[in-house]
């Protein structure tokens, strides 16, 4: 197993994941698990940069996010589940780290910009968020990932990755740290069931894998179609119709769907029965996740002891990055 | 002993310790031990904020700021001597800590300011240079230290503490952290041998406790004087004359100094015999603070074993507070 190249994922536990993300990253990283060897991180420490004053939301989330990997497939005898502020030992890196990091560069981190635009951050961001970069390039840097899956507009992380090695492995003439390459993924981000953006918990519109039948099937029942298509036998439009969007993504009857876009451009077919279609199609998809979550939900301490052993792990492997680390900084008393 | 109140204190690492040094902060180390529980910190990671590069320079004089420490009586038995990167607590707590603080409140940072501009930084500074007031909160109430002994440039340091201790305590409803005042020191910095700023390793104008006494009668003979008194018989000035700043410093004997000052100022006094004054005191404090360290250079054993004494008890004390700290954020695991 330890000749497995390594890739790192995972996600900030701040919310129940959802089918963006099960489009976006989980099917992936369970189609990944068996050929790489995977750390997936349950970030809470990253979570609390812009969550400070929210903790609880990240505490109840980390069992939730936790339920949800292993409610997909996310399997622990294959994958490495790691609560990531139970590693004390990727604080110690990012400490080191952050000496190799100017300010103006945190600065011009055009996802850290973005995100800070949308937060209403400005000068005002905290510390912790401004250098969270710097922390993702210890959790990625110390199990040595080669792989991180990411999307486009996380590519800034991997090139700010890169430096650190760079920069740390030139200044103490070492091989320590490894470069890492992206991943990036195909698949389109889905919107919100209300079409607006992306999807999210507090904007109230994501279809979340622990969805029961009955909810999805009413979230499935207001989604946003075309404005225009008001009588079942008038035109319709596929652009930015969201029912469509998510068909797409998980229609896998690519003939079939293509007749129905089409009877749905000519005018004739109603929303309600496209939105059947898409039900039953992700009922299908998420009704084995919802069974196996519901059993994980019974076995708790399973679940516990599931945690327990990938932080083990975790930690070990962290230590022996951190220590190669701390002998380059003339630090190994 | 442990009701005693706590004081934390310390030097970063960067050179042998000074008799600036000596006159600004040691010399009170030493007097308050008994009556305070106190933590020296040997504040290794920070000084590698700004010693990225040169992490030798930190290594070597961790031992060496030991050896000074214990050679002018810092007692292991009174005061915990803590090598800061052997406690992670410390990383931990700053991680935490870091989301508490703004962009903003940094860049404010009078004390950072400064040392920003002798060292021309600007925005090139590194991350973990500007946040380094953040660190030292981390180690001032990992501690719970109730004194930091500071001159009036660090009072910014005390202040950004205690933000950080009300923020926190406030946020999350709990009392953990403690508040901390200053303990101003009454001691106006020594200026270097050639009467230019502060005195430094880099400039090449301190007189360090561990000299000899052969290049301790070198360097006062080498002192700066007033460059007006050039003959003996020439009427002398006092002020900015670096030697009678150090008599002021160390000579008890203030009437017989005082005579001393009223011939100089009156001519006929030469350089020479002030200087022979100066070395004589002097070299009358050092020489056992330099026979003291010699025993403890003999037996480097006993000394690393003192250290790591101080290292256990820190670990303790530190993972207690982190403890809370992580029991507040709902980190308990």
């Amino acid at each position: 197993m330890n000749s497995k190249k390594v890739i790192l994922t995972g996600d900030r536990p701040t919310g129940p994941l959802h089918i963006g993300h099960y489009v976006g990253s989980l099917r992936k990283r369970v189609a990944l698990q068996n050929e790489y060897r995977q750390f997936v991180l349950i970030a809470d420490m990253q979570a609390l940069t812009d969550n400070a004053g929210n903790p609880k939301k990240v505490r109840d989330n980390v069992l939730e996010v936790a339920l949800d990997y292993l409610a997909v497939g996310v399997d622990p005898s294959q994958s490495t589940l790691v609560i990531q502020s139970l590693v004390p030992e990727l604080a110690e890196l990012t400490m080191y780290y952050l000496n190799l990091v100017t300010l103006a560069r945190l600065q011009r981190n055009p996802t850290v910009k973005d995100e800070m635009k949308q937060k209403g951050f400005a000068n005002n961001v905290p510390a912790g968020f401004l250098t969270y970069p710097v922390s993702q390039a210890a959790d990625i840097t110390a199990f040595k990932a080669k792989y991180v899956p990411v999307g486009e507009d996380q590519l800034p992380m991997i090139e700010q990755t890169n430096e650190i090695v760079d920069k740390f492995n030139s200044l103490y003439g070492v091989e320590i740290l490894a470069r890492c390459e992206p991943l990036l993924s195909e698949v389109t981000r889905l919107p919100g069931t209300d079409g607006q953006g992306k999807m999210g918990k507090s904007t109230d519109n994501a279809i979340f894998l622990k969805e029961t039948e009955k909810s999805l099937c009413e979230k499935v029942r207001m989604m946003y179609t075309d404005p225009l298509h008001i009588k079942a036998s008038d035109p319709g439009h596929l652009e930015g119709n969201t029912v469509f969007d998510y068909l797409d993504a998980f229609d896998l009857d690519k003939s079939g769907l293509e007749e129905v876009k089409a009877y749905y451009r000519k005018g004739g077919l109603g929303d309600s029965k496209v939105k059947e279609r898409l039900f039953s199609i992700l009922n299908q998809e998420l009704s084995p996740i919802r069974i196996k979550r519901q059993e994980f939900e019974k076995d708790l301490g399973e679940v516990t002891a599931m945690l327990k052993k990938g932080i083990e792990t975790a930690r070990e492997v962290a230590a022996k990055t951190l220590c190669e680390v701390r002998k380059a900084l003339l630090l190994d008393y």
